[in-house]
């Protein structure tokens, strides 16, 4: 982090690139241009939404890039529950300070930050405590980048825009070392990655699977290999396999040929699913190792069903791992400066946000694309 | 273990406790009384069934007790696949070596013994090596102690027989302290909750709950409270609350009140589910911290389908966990020993055994029967 000693409420003076955005001097609230969804499922396009007043402990960014989460079109599509319209979507978010709030010590004018899922949380739980905010129990919970509520009571928008206002706690310092377009992707795809290969022991000696080959795919391929793990790729077809090597993986199998379930059994310390389509989680748990672990990092939305037996059997475990809290993400961006890890993204302008969704949607993209915020 | 130089072939003389028991001198093969299905689902009856000769490393056990385990019901019955019959089941075996093969260095006669789950396994594989002997991925795999194949090619026949011959290694050390009869379940049920409990720190500070209040059970809360665990059992109803708090638990909760799992909600680091019935494993993953984990012990017959985001959110696993190696077994017996754990147990007489089936199927027993192989 930055030290600075009472940085007041500067003004960067930034605004937005047209004259929808209006910006009010000093800490005043604001409205920012941003590209949000009107309705469920519509496809999204260029408005305003308001930014709090910055409070004594608030900062504001001037979003620089942010990156496009295949989650972003789920909750647009109501396909998690009801939504809050407008939807500004956006959790992967690389920016500058542009202005910070009285009692702010962390930051500074300028300095290069990064803001991923959440924005807020209770801060006294347990969990909060132990530096896992994305599984607050306090009152109201955790508040979640977009579509959430904050502690004010107002709806949260998200990185589709010119500027945020967020808690000076509630974000992460992007080093020097990575590049703002590259590194927006990690604050979620990143984080959802390094979490399971980290608390799972992935490193020298070990043998893991990263299923599925997408966003989040291709950053644990880079994230597993940086630390150390012998890495395979299992992924439908053998289509991507140039990329997956590329990317550091040491094998790249393609699981339609029923062979790998044989070939590779008992194989893999950890495997990483990435994939939110039902697959036989039974057959892929029959490639671990005694006292393997399957992690689940995308939300089936169908039941998951397993055979009992094939847990028992080697003392395997099924588990799940959402993104991680703010220690764990500093962390990882540390790791990822260290190790030059970062997101193959495709950058857009804001105005092909609705063509890049359909995309995702064709899993037409390597890997990540990540919107220009200076095109808002 | 106990140290002997040379102990030869021994015979100790001992005999069945009537004429169907043919005990040659020697290492010769023999025949020794037993009770055995005759075929599946059929009540069982007295019989013989024949022992190897003693092989360099195999030693001869009088047995002297042998638990009733809910899986000899199971196999019997055929409920998991087919069978080898006659079977005579039996996997909580505590004896008494009556004789040693000449190569045998760990053991003298006299020794008490027991014998769990398998006999034999390749010693050469991973699994193996690393002590996980039920988990030998090796050719023939892991020799079960009952319904399996050797590496003779002869059915193996468990612990409802007079006597038993078993490699020298796949026998584990009775400490004095603890009384054969009520140690005899801790060669199964009482590894099988011992091991979850170990691998997942059950210790002072942690909060775990063990479901269900059986024979697998009745020894999780005795373990886990010795291991200086919290201790919460979550039982369908409170009939048996009393036992459950004299056993060593904190809290005794009951599962048919829905308002346990929203009271609950988040607090234990671990659960072990001895139950073998349809569960809604969603709810109880509620139960947990965040990380914690749901073991699960018994294997349900149907596939087990769980909420994907129920594991995401707290970061929680579903694992699965059986019996455990040798190493781990030693020391269960040890701890047992030195925390004066044992299991409550009914001791009947061989002829009771098919009552005793049907007692097992009522859950009308507390909390283990356990055969007094004098009267086989």
């Amino acid at each position: 982090m930055t030290n600075t000693t009472n940085a007041g409420t500067n003004t960067a003076g930034t605004t937005g690139t047209d004259g929808t955005t209006t910006t009010t001097a000093g800490s005043a609230a604001r409205t920012v241009a941003a590209y949000a969804a009107p309705a469920p499922k519509a496809p999204l396009e260029k408005t305003v939404v308001p930014r709090r007043a910055l409070g004594e402990h608030d900062i504001l960014i001037d979003v620089r890039f942010a990156g496009i989460c295949h989650s972003d079109i789920h909750q647009v599509g109501e396909d998690w529950g009801d939504g809050i319209f407008p939807m500004v979507p956006g959790h992967e978010i690389a920016g500058v300070v542009a202005e910070v709030g009285p009692g702010v010590t962390r930051w500074t004018v300028g300095d290069r930050v990064g803001v991923g899922c959440f924005v807020d949380s209770c801060r006294e739980c347990d969990n909060c405590r132990a530096g896992l905010q994305q599984f607050c129990t306090g009152a109201g919970g955790t508040v979640f980048t977009y579509n959430g509520v904050g502690r004010d009571g107002e709806p949260t928008y998200g990185g589709y825009s010119s500027q945020l206002v967020v808690d000076e706690g509630y974000a992460l310092r992007i080093p020097e070392a990575l590049a703002l377009d590259t590194a927006a992707p990690l604050l979620c795809a990143g984080i959802t990655l390094y979490s399971p290969l980290s608390r799972w022991g992935a490193g020298p000696g070990k043998k893991v699977a990263i299923v599925g080959l997408g966003g989040l795919g291709h950053l644990g391929v880079k994230i597993a290999h940086a630390k150390g793990a012998e890495v395979t790729v299992l992924s439908q077809s053998l289509r991507k396999r140039e990329d997956g090597l590329r990317l550091g993986a040491d094998d790249y199998r393609a699981t339609s040929d029923p062979a790998v379930f044989t070939e590779l059994a008992g194989t893999f310390d950890l495997i990483v699913n990435t994939v939110s389509a039902d697959l036989d989680l039974s057959a892929y748990l029959g490639l671990l190792t005694a006292g393997g672990t399957l992690v689940q990092v995308g939300a089936p939305e169908k039941p998951v069903t397993i055979l009992a037996q094939a847990l028992l059997t080697g003392g395997k475990s099924l588990s799940g791992s959402m993104i991680g809290g703010l220690p764990e993400t500093q962390e990882m961006l540390d790791f990822c400066a260290e190790h030059q890890v970062t997101a193959e993204i495709e950058l857009i302008r804001a105005d092909q946000i609705n063509e890049a969704y359909a995309r995702v949607l064709a899993s037409d993209v390597r890997y990540r694309f990540v919107i220009d915020a200076s095109t808002i």
